[in-house]
C-alpha cells in the first residue's frame, strides 16, 4: 500500500531535513535540530539555513537540493509566505514527506487560503505528501524522533495519537504517546492515512484520535472500522456545540459536522468515545491493563453500603448489570459475615466480615482475598468493580499485602476485569494497586464502572465483527 | 432553639461516655478510647465496661449511671441485642446525645427491625437525641473528636460533611473534612438537625451532603434552604436508579424518592448537585477558593485552539457564554500578535503571542499578565478559564513566576474566578497554580467550566433569595 510507504517515511525516516532551522539554539529556545540531538535520533540529519555554514555541528545546506542524498522526511519552519517555494524545492527533490509547521493558512485569511490552495496544487504535481499545515509534525519515541518545535519527554509507550493539535504531544496526566501524530490542518494526510499506519503497528496497542473535523468521511469510516477490529481505538471529538463547531472551523479551517452524525459514526466503527480528557486517560490505562469485559454482569465488592449505593446507580447508568451472585458465592460470604448481616448480596460488603475479625484489619487478608476470588469465579459476574477507603493501610502491612492479592487473584482469573476505585485520599494503598499491573484505582466509582462498560462495548463490536467476518 | 443545644452536645461535648469500649489497645484496633487519647481530646472521658476498672489509665464504669458528672455525649458501641439496654440507662442519666454505633437494626431482619422501634420508643420518654444506629457518629477536628472505631486523620479544614455512611470520614482525595456527622440509618438526628448546626458555624464554610434518602421532606427542604443562603451546600446524591434505590435501602432502612424530586429540591433550595466524589471535591475546593461567578460570560486563554474548542464546548453544555471580547481588548492582543493570526477572539490563543517572543518562554511573562489581566478587565467576561501545557515550566523559573502572575490578576481583579485547566503531565506548573491559593489547576478543561458554571447557579440563588426576602 502507497500510503504506508509514505507514513513510514514521516514516522521512520532514514533521513531528515529540517528547512529554515533557527540558529538559536540557547536553553529556551525551541530548536528541532537540538531536540533531535538530545532524543538522541538515529537517522541523518540536514539542517537548511542560508545563513549560515553550521548548526550545532551539522553542515547547514542553502536549499534541500543540495543534499547530495535521498530523503525521506522534511520539516520547514519557515514563515507562511515561503512555504509554497520550500514545497516546490522538497517536491523536485523528491521528498516523500513533508511536515510544514506554519500556520496562517486555510484558518487565517485570504492570502494565507491562496498560499494553501499553492502548496497542494505543488504537491499533486509531486509524490510529496503533506502533514499540516499548523502542525507540530510526528513524535516517535521508539527512534527518538520529534519534529515539534518545543520540546516534550519522549517515552516509549504503546498509546498513538492521532490529533489536530500540537498540544497533545505533552501527553496526558500519566500517559505520555509513544507515537503521535498531529495532522494540524490537514491539507493532506489525514485521519485515514495516519490510522492507514497505526492498523499493524506492533509498537503501539491503543490509538487516541483527538477530533475537530474529518474532511473525508466515508475514508474514515473504512479505516476506523479496519483498524478498530485490531486495536481500541477513543476519539476525543470536540466542537460538539454549535459555537464549538465555529470555534474549530477557525481554529483548523476543516468542515465540522453534527455531533450526532460522529456519534452514529463511531457506534459503527467500534469507536470508543471520551468526553474529556481524564476519560481519555482512564479507557487508556484500561485497554493496556484488563482483559476483554466478555458481558454486562458485574460483582462489586464494597467497604460500605453507601459505595455500593453508588456504584449500582453507576452500573445502571452505564448499562451494566448487578444481579444476585449464585448460592455457593453468597453461602462462602455467609460464613464470613455475622448473623445479623442482612440481606447478603451483590454488592458485597467486607466490612461486616471485618467485624466478624474484631475489625483487625492486618489479619484480613484470607476473607479478602475468598471474597475477591469467589466474585471473580462467579458465573454472575463478567467484572469485579471493588471500592475500598484509603485508610485501610494496613492492607499494604508487612502482614499482608492487597497488591499480592490482586495480582494473584487477576492471573487466577485472567478473562475478567478488576476495577478498583479507593475512596478518599489517593496515597499507599492506591499506589500498591496500580503497582499490581493488574488493576487501576480510578477517581471515583462511576469512573470504575464507566469503563467496564466500555471495555465490554469494545468487546461486544469486535465479535460481531468477527462473526460477521466468518459469515461472508 | 433546642435542637441547636442537642447538636453541640454531640459536636463540642465536654464530657463523653464510651459504653462498650474495647480493651484491645494493640496497634491494630478500631478503638474510640485510644483514638481520642490520640486526638487530644479536651473534654472528660468515661469508659464504660464491666469487666475491667481501667483502660489506658481511665477509670472504666460499670454503667454510665454510675458516672458522678453530667455526661454530654455516650457513645454505645456494644453489639445490636443489647443496645436497648443501655439507651435506657442513657435517658436515666438524662445523656443529652447519644451515638449508637452497631448495625443490624432497621436495615436488616425482624430482630433488628424490633429492636429499632424499642430504642425509638425509649428515647422519645427522655430528653435524649440518638445518632445512628449504624453510624461512625461525629468527627470535630476543632476539638479533637471523633468517634469513629477506625482512626482517621483530623484537620481543621473548613469544610463539613453530613453523610449517611462513616466511610465519607477518610475524606476526599485532597480535602479532610473539619466537621463530620454520620447520621446512618437516622432512626432521630437526620440532616435537618445536623444541616441546623452547620448553619451558623464560623468554622465550615462548605458543607457536603451525601445523601440517599430523606425521612422528613419537608424539614429537609425549609433547611436546606436557609442554609443555603449563609453558606453553599453541595450534594451528592445517590440511590438515583431504581436498583441502587433498592440498594439504599437495605443499606440505611430509609425511604428513597424519586431522583427527579430530588432535583426539583436541589434547585429550590440552591444545594449544588455532584454527580460523583471527584465533581463534589472540585466543587468545594472552588467554593473555598474563588469568589462568587456573577454572570454567564466567561473569557478563555488558551495555548492551542484545540483547548480553546474543547472549553467553548464546555460552556455550551454547562449554560455559559463565551461572547466576543470588547474592542479594546482585542487591540491589545492584536498588537501581541503576528499579524496573520485570525481571526481573533475569544478564546484568546497565547500561542501565537509567543510565536512573536521567538517562543522565548522565559521572557514571556509581559504577555502573559497583560493578557490574563485584559480577560479579567474585559465587561465581557465574568470569569475566566486558562488551558495551558504542562510543559511549559519556564512559566515557574527564576525569570518569572506564573503562580505570582495569577495571584497579583486575581487580587487585581477579586470580583471574577480564574479556573486553570493544565493540559498534560500534572507537575511543577499544577503546584505552582494550586500554590497560589487563588486559583485551582482542574483535571480537564470541562472540568474547570463546570465548577464555573455551579459558582453562578449558586451566586443565582443568593441573590434571587435576599432580594426576594428584601420584598416582604
Amino acid at each position: 500500500m502507497e500510503i504506508l510507504e509514505k507514513m513510514r517515511c514521516f514516522m521512520e525516516p532514514e533521513s531528515i531535513a529540517l528547512i529554515g532551522v533557527s540558529r538559536n539554539t540557547d536553553s529556551d529556545s525551541f530548536n528541532v535540530l537540538k531536540n533531535l540531538i538530545h532524543y538522541g535520533f538515529q537517522g541523518k540529519i540536514y539542517p537548511i539555513n542560508p545563513k549560515t555554514n553550521e548548526i550545532l555541528g551539522f553542515k547547514a545546506y542553502t536549499d534541500i537540493r543540495e543534499i547530495p542524498e535521498d530523503i525521506d522526511l522534511a520539516v520547514i519552519i519557515t514563515p507562511r509566505g515561503t512555504v509554497p517555494d520550500r514545497v516546490k524545492e522538497c517536491t523536485e527533490k523528491g521528498v516523500s514527506a513533508l511536515v510544514i509547521i506554519a500556520q496562517g493558512f486555510a484558518d487565517s485569511d485570504d492570502e494565507g487560503k491562496m498560499l494553501q490552495e499553492k502548496v497542494i496544487e505543488i504537491a499533486r504535481k509531486g509524490k510529496t505528501r503533506i502533514m499540516g499545515p499548523n502542525t507540530f509534525g510526528v513524535i516517535n519515541a521508539y527512534r527518538g524522533l520529534s519534529t515539534a518545535l518545543p520540546r516534550f519527554e519522549l517515552a516509549k509507550t504503546p498509546v498513538g495519537v492521532i490529533s489536530q493539535s500540537g498540544i497533545f504531544f505533552v501527553g496526558l496526566s500519566n500517559i505520555m504517546f509513544g507515537k503521535a501524530i498531529d495532522i494540524g490542518d490537514c491539507c493532506d494526510i489525514d485521519f485515514a492515512d495516519s490510522l492507514a499506519y497505526f492498523e499493524d503497528d506492533t509498537d503501539i496497542k491503543v490509538v487516541l484520535l483527538h477530533m475537530e473535523g474529518v474532511s473525508d468521511g466515508q475514508r474514515f469510516f473504512e479505516m476506523a472500522k479496519r483498524v478498530s477490529k485490531k486495536k481500541p481505538l477513543i476519539a476525543l471529538k470536540t466542537g460538539r456545540s454549535e459555537i464549538g463547531r465555529i470555534a474549530a472551523q477557525s481554529h483548523t479551517g476543516s468542515i465540522v459536522g453534527k455531533d450526532e452524525v460522529y456519534n452514529a459514526v463511531f457506534k459503527e466503527t467500534g469507536v470508543i468515545r471520551a468526553n474529556d480528557e481524564e476519560e481519555a486517560e482512564d479507557l487508556i490505562k484500561s485497554f493496556l491493563t484488563f482483559p476483554p469485559m466478555k458481558g454486562k454482569k458485574i460483582g462489586i465488592m464494597t467497604w460500605a453500603g453507601s459505595t455500593g449505593v453508588i456504584t449500582v446507580d453507576a452500573c445502571e447508568k452505564h448499562g451494566l448489570k448487578v444481579i444476585d451472585l449464585s448460592e455457593s458465592t453468597l453461602d462462602m460470604i455467609r460464613k464470613l459475615s455475622p448473623p445479623s448481616w442482612l440481606p447478603l448480596g451483590n454488592p458485597v460488603d467486607i466490612w461486616a466480615c471485618m467485624g466478624l475479625k474484631g475489625f483487625n484489619l492486618a489479619n484480613f487478608r484470607d476473607e479478602f482475598k475468598i471474597i475477591l476470588e469467589a466474585l471473580l469465579a462467579d458465573e454472575n459476574s463478567d467484572g469485579v468493580v471493588a471500592i475500598i477507603p484509603d485508610f485501610l493501610v494496613l492492607f499494604c502491612s508487612e502482614l499482608w499485602d492487597v497488591s499480592t492479592v490482586v495480582k494473584e487473584a487477576a492471573e487466577k482469573y485472567p478473562n475478567k476485569p478488576i476495577a478498583f476505585s479507593v475512596f478518599g485520599p489517593k496515597g499507599v494503598l492506591t499506589e500498591k494497586l496500580n503497582e499490581s499491573g493488574k488493576t487501576i484505582a480510578f477517581n471515583s466509582c462511576e469512573k470504575a464502572v464507566n469503563v467496564l462498560a466500555k471495555l465490554n462495548k469494545y468487546y461486544e463490536f469486535v465479535t460481531t465483527q468477527t462473526q460477521s467476518g466468518k459469515g461472508t
